[in-house]
This record gives structure tokens, C-alpha cells and sequence, in this order.
């Protein structure tokens, strides 16, 4: 592993397929912008795929998941254990993103960096035993630096794998009970931004449970406030294991010259990290959906990112990008298929 | 034909499969709720399928095209020719919805109620000759109760053959030049709302020229005004033929137990008349999308009308509806193949 490699330069976006794209879509037999962002994305995906006509037909979909210490303080809905649980239904075929990838004809991996079941062993899963799950960050680092580095390596693996079998979008998702009180604590960190703005119900929290998540959070954030400028660190100190391989992903992404289709709030916030380690990135980024998760529109704001849906999606799993896949793949489809003026003999506006 | 069939009962819903498609949600391996608006719309399809688990392989696309006479007074950014040339794009393939129809697998109908290019005779296109487009509005009705009554049969002749070939999702489009300006006319003089509020460029207006439109608009208004509170004769004087076979259809949908999904700011105005017309049809309708022209959002929020979409999309033709068919199909096949709890041994959350 070379030492940070995720500071590296990412693949500029080929300018001339852009600029031909752009051409291209003011020749289609349609009023000029009446596809709305369904042309812009088409247009970027030429400049990233380096091709006047984009394709996404090989679609790549990774799951990271991780336990989280900061569990403890009493932060989720759900028992800890459905971490564990959700990887044998991944791999079963019975949770919403693999029916999801299953109909989109897309890979899907899934990497368990590590949960507190420790004694899982499960066929098809990539079981990488980076810890028991994360420490309990209002008591210290959620992780060391050695545990951040392999996580953060664990996403640019799996971009290599995608890689090899020729994937043109790479879709990461996250499980892990507790998940979001720690992309609401690296948020607030990042954004230093009021942590009732970033904290929501996650999977189900009534309004006490937020106010108690809230907390939480606080205490977090007074305890490693020193390190807030460093990003790096402030991924070590707050993240989970699953959310620093989301950030190394989009990393190697973006040095690998793969589009990205980021999920919800969670991995939103892994974006965050991404474009503060190595602004570059940004370009690479494609945004699935807006969540309800009250914290997302934040995030996404910062990104300056508009995202394809809006849906009330609070799952995760990245099933909120899978659920943008056939819109980026018809995008792809008019903009390649449609005849021109020209070629159908229709008379454009008057100029 | 049946005088006034359009009055007959609407399909009463299957409450019972709703109710059954509505606990299954309930058990699914996710956090309850948390696939937001695809929830309730394969939840919505079950009591309009009657079936717990409700799919969308047949899908039909009707492309409703028509002539408008008030084109006369300067309301278009395109020449009036484009309507003809239109449809000979749409038999040919490359058109947007074309190329939608092809990638969805869906059947593609392209009806021409009257265009004012007379001699047209395209393979593939039904050519009713209702009327050379209609008349300008702002002179006197814009089409004869008989051209209505035809304009309005053709919808259900539409749909009558959409039955017959198995369809479980009809998707009505609309082409002609001139038609946001009929369209802004209906639901003005329906929603008693002011000129400026539904009005908007269309395929490209500029301000001065939606300035100009709206005061055509208004001419129009003052010249039908008497007539207002009868919504079929309104749809008479200041509609299309396009629209009123776009309300026939919606209609026939109803009563012949077929789930609709509307497209845009045209296709929303015919579904506001249905809606006028026989209110019980409003179940039936599912909505695409969100378009870009200002008054979209008037009418939308009038039907109480919750689209999938909103992508700043603004071409007609079923476009934005079918842009949205991939997710109500992954809406049902999340609904139809997640493991439930029970089934995955997947923990749900205490009670």
C-alpha cells in the first residue's frame, strides 16, 4: 500500500468528447434544454467517459458494511446485530438492493470490514475483520489510523475489481447500525454546522431519540474539536470503517477514471471527505437522490450537487443511486439515439 | 358511440389487495417506510391490479397529435409545420419517446387527430382527420361538439386496443405546435387562477413572447367566459384535439380498469378535466413528472398530484412519464421480491 495514495491526481475529463456532446444535444429534434438535467448528465458522462456517446451498461455495485461503538450510547432504532443479519440478506438475494441490482443487471459486492459478530463467515461476502466495529467515539478515536488506512484501501480493492470487469459506474453503498450519528458527527466536524441541522430520525428515531442523538453528537465534537481542520483525521476520529471505504472508493474512482453514482446522506458525507482529501474528485461524483434524512440537503448544498431523485429514500444500501441507474442509462439512450434535425427533416426554430 | 359515455362509472379500487399489499410493506427487511414514495405507489398499483403483487411488463404509449388554430396569433417559438414533420419522426424512431418506447419495451401508438400539413399519410400513424387542427380560439370555439365527441372517442379507441393487447400501464402523450397556449387557456378558465400564474414559455418563448401569449390568453378567456362553469364545453372552445382525446383516454382508463401515468403540463390539464368531468377517475392516475413550465405546478398541487420526477424536463410527447416507468417497475419489483423479516431472520425493531 503506498503511503497516501488518495492524495494522488485524479483523471482529468476529456474537454473535446464534452464540448462534442454538448454540440450534439443541440442538434436533437427536441427544444433546445426541454430534457432538462437528463442532457447535462449525458454531456458529463461523455467528458468523463471520453466518448460523444456515453454507455452504462456494466454497472458496479459495492457494499460496505460496519459496526459502530458509538452503539453503545443508545443512538439507533434498530438492535446492532441486524448489521450482521442485513449481510446474509445482501447475499441472499432478499434486501432491496439486490433485488435492485439483480434487475439492473448489475455486479454486487459486498465487504464487511467489520461488525460485532465476529464469528461470521458467510459465502459471498468479503469478510475483512478490520475490528469488531468501530470504538465508541465520544470516548476516544472511532478507529487508528492502521484500521482507517486498511478501510480506506478495502474501497480502492473494490474499485480495482470494477475495474477488471470493465465497470462504467460504481455505486458504493453502506450498512451498519449507528451509521448515521457518525456521517452527522463527520459532517458537523467538516461543515462546523449546528449539530441539530445534520442529525435526524435515521432509520426511525422518535423526536427524543434525535435530541438524545444530538447529544451524543456533541460530545463528540468537543471531544476531538483540536482536530476539525484535518480531514484525515476527523474521518479517523468520527467515521466508521464501511464510511472510510466509501472514501477511498470514490477516491480511486476518481483516479481511475470510473463515474460515481453517490447514494444518501451517508454517503454523501464519505463525498465530503473525498472532495475536502482531494477536491478533484468532485467531477467524478454523480448524485442518485435527495434523502429524507433532514442532514442530506446540507451535505448536498456544500457539493454543490443536484441530485437525479427526490423521493423520501432513507434506506441506504445504496439502493437510492440504484434507483437512478435506468434515468442515467435512458439520459445515455436519447442522447445517443435520437435523430437530428437534420436527419428526421425538422425544421428547428428560427434562430 | 354512446352519448356521454364519459359519465359512466369509474373501476372502484381493490381495497382488499391494498390492504395486503399495504402489511406486506410493513414486513419487509427495511426500516418501515423507508423507501418513501415507491412505497405507496406499488401499494396504489396492487388496489388498482387487484393483485398483492402488482407488476408493469405492458406498457402503452398513445402519442395524441393536433393542430392548433390559434398558432395565428404568434404563441409558438416553432413554425406549425413541425407537428407533421413530428410525426413522421416519432414512426421513424427518432424522436425522444421513440427512443424511450424502444429502451421500455413498450408499445408505441401514434394517433394524428388533424394536423393543417392535410395530405399527410405516414405508415404507421393513424390519420383521423377530425379537423385541419382546430380553429383560433380567440375567434370562436376552437372545435365543433362533434369534432369533440370524435376527438374524445379516439382516447378510448386508444385504450380499447391497449386492453386488448394486455397493457397494465397506459402513458398518453401529445404533440402540436401551440399547445401550451390551449392548455394555459383550460386550466385558466377551470382553475379561475390569473393568466400570469399558468403561463409559461413552452418550447422556448422569450419574456416578451409569454407576455404576448398571455394577453392572447386573456382574449380568449373574455370571449368563452360565459361558458366557464361547463368544463366539456370549455375543453370545446379552448382545447385541442390532442387534449380532448388525452381526456377521453384518461377517462376510458377508469372505466376499463387501467392505471395511468399523466406527463406533463398538457397531459396534466386533460387529467384536470377528466377529473372535472367524472371525479372518480382521479384514482387511476399516477403522475410522471414536474415540468419545467410554471403553470405544471398549479395544476399538480390542484389534483393534490405527488410525481416521481422532476428533472426541469419540458418536451411533451409522454416523455417525462415515460422517464419515470423504470421506477414504478422497481417499485414493484422491491414490493414483489424483498424477503420479509421473518423470512431473511433479519431482527425488526422493537415495537
Amino acid at each position: 500500500m503506498t503511503q497516501s495514495w488518495w492524495l494522488n491526481p485524479c483523471r482529468p475529463v476529456d474537454t473535446q468528447a464534452l464540448k462534442q456532446a454538448l454540440a450534439r444535444q443541440q442538434q436533437l429534434t427536441k427544444p433546445a434544454g426541454s430534457l432538462g438535467q437528463l442532457e447535462s448528465v449525458a454531456v458529463q458522462l461523455a467528458g468523463l467517459q471520453g466518448r460523444v456517446k456515453p454507455s452504462l451498461e456494466q454497472v458496479w455495485i459495492a457494499i460496505f458494511a460496519g459496526d459502530h461503538g458509538v452503539v453503545a450510547e443508545g443512538v439507533s432504532a434498530f438492535p446492532q446485530e441486524v448489521t450482521g443479519q442485513m449481510l446474509l440478506n445482501f447475499v441472499s438475494g432478499g434486501a432491496a438492493i439486490s433485488v435492485l441490482a439483480r434487475q439492473l443487471g448489475a455486479s454486487l459486492e459486498v465487504v464487511d470490514l467489520g461488525t460485532v459478530t465476529s464469528s461470521l463467515n458467510l459465502p459471498g461476502v468479503r469478510h475483512l475483520n478490520v475490528g469488531p466495529g468501530t470504538a465508541n467515539f465520544v470516548q476516544g478515536p472511532a478507529m487508528t489510523a492502521a484500521q482507517g488506512q486498511l478501510a480506506l484501501q478495502a474501497g480502492r480493492d473494490s474499485v480495482q475489481r470494477a475495474i477488471a470487469t470493465g465497470a462504467q459506474l460504481f455505486i458504493g453503498g453502506e450498512m451498519g447500525i449507528g451509521n448515521t450519528t457518525a456521517a452527522s458527527a463527520l459532517a458537523c466536524a467538516l461543515l462546523d454546522c449546528p449539530v441539530g441541522h445534520l442529525t435526524g430520525p435515521g432509520t426511525g428515531l422518535n423526536a427524543e431519540g434525535v435530541s438524545h442523538k444530538a447529544r451524543v453528537i456533541e460530545r463528540a465534537l468537543a471531544l476531538h474539536a483540536a482536530q476539525r481542520g484535518d480531514a484525515l483525521q476527523t474521518l479517523f476520529n468520527l467515521g466508521g470503517f464501511e464510511i472510510a471505504a466509501l472514501v477511498g472508493a470514490y477516491l480511486a474512482c476518481a483516479q481511475g477514471g470510473v463515474a460515481v453514482l453517490v447514494d444518501g446522506f451517508i454517503c454523501s458525507v464519505a463525498a465530503l471527505v473525498a472532495v475536502r482529501l482531494n477536491p478533484e474528485c468532485r467531477q467524478w461524483l454523480l448524485f442518485g437522490h435527495r434523502g429524507a434524512e433532514p442532514g442530506h440537503r446540507h451535505v448536498l448544498e456544500t457539493l454543490d450537487a443536484q441530485p437525479l431523485l427526490d423521493l423520501g429514500l432513507r434506506l441506504g444500501e445504496g439502493s437510492g443511486a440504484a434507483l437512478a441507474v435506468p434515468l442515467l442509462r435512458l439520459a445515455c439512450d436519447l442522447h445517443g439515439q435520437m435523430a437530428t434535425f437534420a436527419e428526421a427533416a425538422v425544421a428547428d426554430r428560427p434562430a
